[in-house]
């Protein structure tokens, strides 16, 4: 990979916790966005308290985009430019080491820094198109679109991949040397997400077969 | 289940958006922060940027436990009294409605809002066994335990459950009326994070088995 650092690292984004782990590359950035299914978003309420909250989502180039209520008092308060957070955390495993300090879990994770702005007019259906299809490829052709009425109680927000960096925990456990002697089984358990069959609704219309676009995922 | 409100719920945790899939229940509460492995947590730099930083962690009865490095601002922040919020989400499945509108995913997501305070001396390491156990069950008593060098590196933090609010989103998609009729396939399609088969590190000092407690956790 290349070690040419993304037009994205500043100060504020530099990894000082275990920078070995760091990843300086644009790629990295936009796999783990794009492997990702659900971020966890920073806000705050009027008197200061953050919230963290979970939202779908997908990169389009480089920014971000999500969705919430308009009715949602904390999404308002981001589209009036909350300076906010946005990270993704994929897990890939269980790292067992000799010792329980070095013991951890491999992950991918990538974290924008930056403030949101909202998305408007025609670019909003497109927006929610590009969300729908990040989550449920294949999708969007399908099912019915976004209503006016409910487009109007969709609020957009685009998150520009200005301010990032991205943590890549993966290899065997990294063992004391003096603890390598130890009797002790040491190593990894992967982990994986992984999609069951599909359930049809109980309100089928007819019998209609599972798409396949749907059989694609679960393959 | 219960429809008893938790001692946890305020004006602040109450759920506005899709009431319907608030659950008041302190099982489901401890449920979920049972069955998650890594929790999203709110801190703040002087200047008030967000972050949200993916964090190990256990419930000991009715609080959370987490650790992150002496040497980290953010945490040290924390621990000095900032407010915070602890966010476990798991993700159960995709919903695909006929509309996009009410596609979406099974998940169950707990949040915890407060402060958190140190936990030191004897208890510090106690709690360390706590979150060691929770992410890797029956390791705790096989290996190598925290150093003085180590439990001094470390920083462990307690948040209690005093302020929280679940959310569950589960059940077959729920399209509008006028939606039931169109000729598309709806349904769910079940999400699992599964334990892939252990792979020992390459430098075990003799081939130990794999030990039975890790055996447990992938059958």
């Amino acid at each position: 990979m290349s070690t040419q650092p993304p037009p994205g690292s500043t100060k504020r984004t530099k990894i000082r916790r275990l920078p070995e782990k760091a990843v300086r590359d644009r790629t990295a950035l936009h796999t783990v966005l794009d492997a990702g299914l659900v971020a966890h978003l920073a806000v705050h309420d009027d008197a200061g308290q953050p919230y963290v909250v979970p939202v779908a989502y997908a990169r389009d180039g480089e920014r971000v985009l999500f969705h919430g209520s308009t009715g949602s008092r904390l999404f308002r308060g981001l589209a009036e430019g909350q300076p906010t957070c946005l990270t993704v955390t994929l897990l890939d495993g269980l790292v067992l080491a000799r010792s329980t300090f070095e013991s951890s879990m491999h992950y991918r994770s990538a974290m924008v820094l930056g403030v949101a702005t909202k998305v408007t007019g025609a670019a909003k259906s497109e927006a929610l198109h590009l969300i729908t299809e990040h989550l449920l490829p294949g999708r969007w052709q399908e099912a019915r679109h976004p209503s006016k009425k409910e487009l109007a109680a969709t609020l957009v927000l685009s998150l520009p991949l200005d301010e990032t960096s991205v943590k890549i925990a993966d290899g065997p456990p990294t063992d004391e040397p003096d603890d390598l002697s130890l009797p002790i089984w040491a190593g990894v358990v992967p982990m994986t997400e992984v999609l069951g069959r599909p359930i049809p609704a109980p309100d089928l219309a007819a019998p209609y077969p599972i798409p396949s676009y749907v059989r694609k995922w679960t393959r």
